[in-house]
């Protein structure tokens, strides 16, 4: 069996990738390790950046999205009590978009069947073979059965842990990353958003964020110990600590109700470099990770569908392979922006053990240098409404 | 004897305040531990903000800096051999004007003695008494004599040595501290500067700045260990070492010399809250301390002294006590976004032991936001320019 590409991940990226991939008539086969479903009752973030909107539409996925999505124009930046406004559509012209990835996920399911383009689940011992030559083939187990695909390309959308960045030699491969002494707790409880707008809160007691993915449907999270367990913490616990952790008006409002998810997520730098080898591409989480703190996660995974996409397409439009050999390095400069960026914001809102009176200060020195510096907070917009392509 | 304002320390805030105040007619004393020459042997830094070039023309002392100052319109950063330029005139419409601490503090002297105001070299055993009474007094000990002078205010211009800050009951004191694992290794040449404006290097060696005084005086410094000393360091050996941190176009261009004066000071960042107790103010270096990275301690104890005579003058002039009432509350304000600055921009351009890869290209990732990113620039053009008073 043939496909142009072979996409190697049923998340986002692969399925972006696909979508806009098949809107050009280049035909990829995805392969998926779980279900559908499970891959659906997986709770991501929501904030989606400009440049993420245009893909789905140009990916013809983004009706929904601009039916049932918000659009925010700001954010809100708690620090020791007290809260201020950074007012994004003033400062960059540009909003951001509330909507959920698991809702973008869906969507895209949803198209990828009504295109009727090839998805393989449950498929098991997925390799990638060749990927150095020009003749490159994938190779799984699917119900007991072994199976080949033959292809130009394979695009690995498979995440962190996927077999995608594991295919590239050790040899060949630059690995960076940092871990973080603390995670998130988060819940979702099917209750209205305490605030229209997202709050991002540093208080004395840690982080706390306060976000959203409908009216009725509210998202929130605490930092918390690595080694806490999401069973150690009751509902009632949670909402105690998030009322600590805000504004005391924002604790007045909050309506609290039980939650319908609830997981820890350790926080997580991570690059690797270079992101393509021969005719394999790295996209999304399988290259690189971020702390959630800015919501970069999808949208990064979007810029690099972007330098794929018009990679591939160059490729098969005019037989070009100048996007192709410039994946990894155009991919990367963006890469290491929303990194920083990521790194820099998470730095900026959570408590550190060991952190002391000094840095302390600096931190709080930092809050009030956004809170008060028009540059600063022109410089942070642009980078949470998303950096250009 | 009796003069309304005692000021304990005889370097550039020291003078400054006390030139300030006699124009309006303020008495003060003027109390140094060493000699005018022992204190003008000190060299220091020699970036004047806006703010300080304001105060000393309303001292009365800018002549010889407006003569032979120089204004600068940018600074260059260089990172791994590229450089870049920041225009500070374009970005925010103000340059800085280099002019050696040592003139500045020459002038102040002159000033001091034309105006007949009474300065007392070599005084020792310094004490301030009452401060926190409405008849403060201070004793002293001058060639085995001793003093007392009684007052209305005390200034602490004595410097993070001094016993202005000491004098403040540690129940009252709250003390802020970082020190850096690394030194500054400074040396003064008589050989025309290398560049035309200063030149921040982040190279894999370590920290170098290309710095100057006038046409003919140049000063470099380089990052080194905290258990280096001047000695370990042969002339050659830091010219060796200055080449290889800084661009291949500047090290060819670098004329090398004999060094005139060659010493290695520590980094820190300090702060003391508050800023006054009672009828005491500290100013200076006596309540805070900033690394050298982007040339604010002289700059800082301005903006002090700024307040300070503010206050001093308009109690003088109305009986308003507001200004001394919230002396230390204004000064902290400005002092923390100094301190802030500082230590971001020494967090930049310093290599650290045990910095990871990942700390390493977040460090080069902020570099290249700060070269491409026009609101990046600004806000740091804000800073390096001076702050509002």
């Amino acid at each position: 069996m043939r496909h142009q590409v072979v996409i190697i991940g049923g998340g986002p990226a692969g399925l972006l990738l696909g979508q806009l991939l098949h809107r050009r008539g280049i035909d990829t086969v995805l392969l998926e390790r779980k279900t559908r479903a499970y891959v659906l009752g997986r709770i991501r973030a929501g904030v989606l950046e400009a440049g993420l909107v245009g893909l789905l539409e140009e990916a013809g996925v983004a009706e929904r999205l601009h039916r049932e999505g918000q659009e925010h124009d700001g954010t809100q930046i708690a620090c020791d009590g007290e809260m201020f406004h950074l007012d994004f559509r003033a400062l960059t012209g540009r909003p951001v978009t509330v909507y959920g990835q698991t809702e973008v996920t869906r969507d895209l399911y949803d198209a990828r069947e009504a295109a009727h383009a090839r998805t393989e689940f449950e498929v098991d011992h997925v390799e990638i073979h060749g990927a150095e030559t020009d003749a490159p083939y994938v190779t799984y187990v699917q119900g007991g059965r072994s199976h080949r695909i033959d292809c130009d390309f394979v695009a690995g959308c498979d995440g962190f842990h996927g077999i995608s960045r594991q295919t590239i030699p050790l040899s060949v491969r630059r690995e960076y990353e940092k871990t973080y002494p603390f995670g998130w707790l988060g819940v979702l409880a099917e209750t209205p958003p305490v605030y229209h707008e997202l709050i991002y809160a540093n208080s004395e007691r840690g982080f706390a964020l306060c976000s959203m993915r409908n009216a009725n449907l509210s998202r929130y999270y605490l930092q918390c110990g690595l080694s806490d367990h999401p069973e150690d913490w009751t509902d009632r616990a949670f909402w105690q600590e998030l009322k600590r952790r805000i504004p005391a008006e924002m604790a007045e409002r909050l309506v609290t109700g039980p939650s319908i998810e609830k997981s820890i997520a350790p926080l997580r730098s991570f690059v690797c470099e270079p992101m393509r080898w021969g005719r394999l591409f790295l996209c999304g989480d399988a290259a690189h990770i971020v702390p959630p703190t800015g919501a970069k996660g999808l949208n990064l995974a979007a810029s690099d569908v972007h330098y794929l996409y018009h990679a591939l397409w160059q490729f098969y439009d005019t037989g070009e392979r100048e996007g192709i050999d410039r994946y990894s390095e155009r991919a990367l400069l963006r890469v290491w922006k929303a990194e920083r960026f990521s790194w820099w914001f998470s730095g900026l809102l959570h408590r550190y053990p060991h952190q002391s009176r000094f840095d302390l200060k600096m931190q709080q020195a930092d809050i009030a240098f956004l809170r008060d510096n028009r540059a600063q907070q022109l410089a942070f917009a642009e980078n949470y409404v998303g950096l250009p392509y």
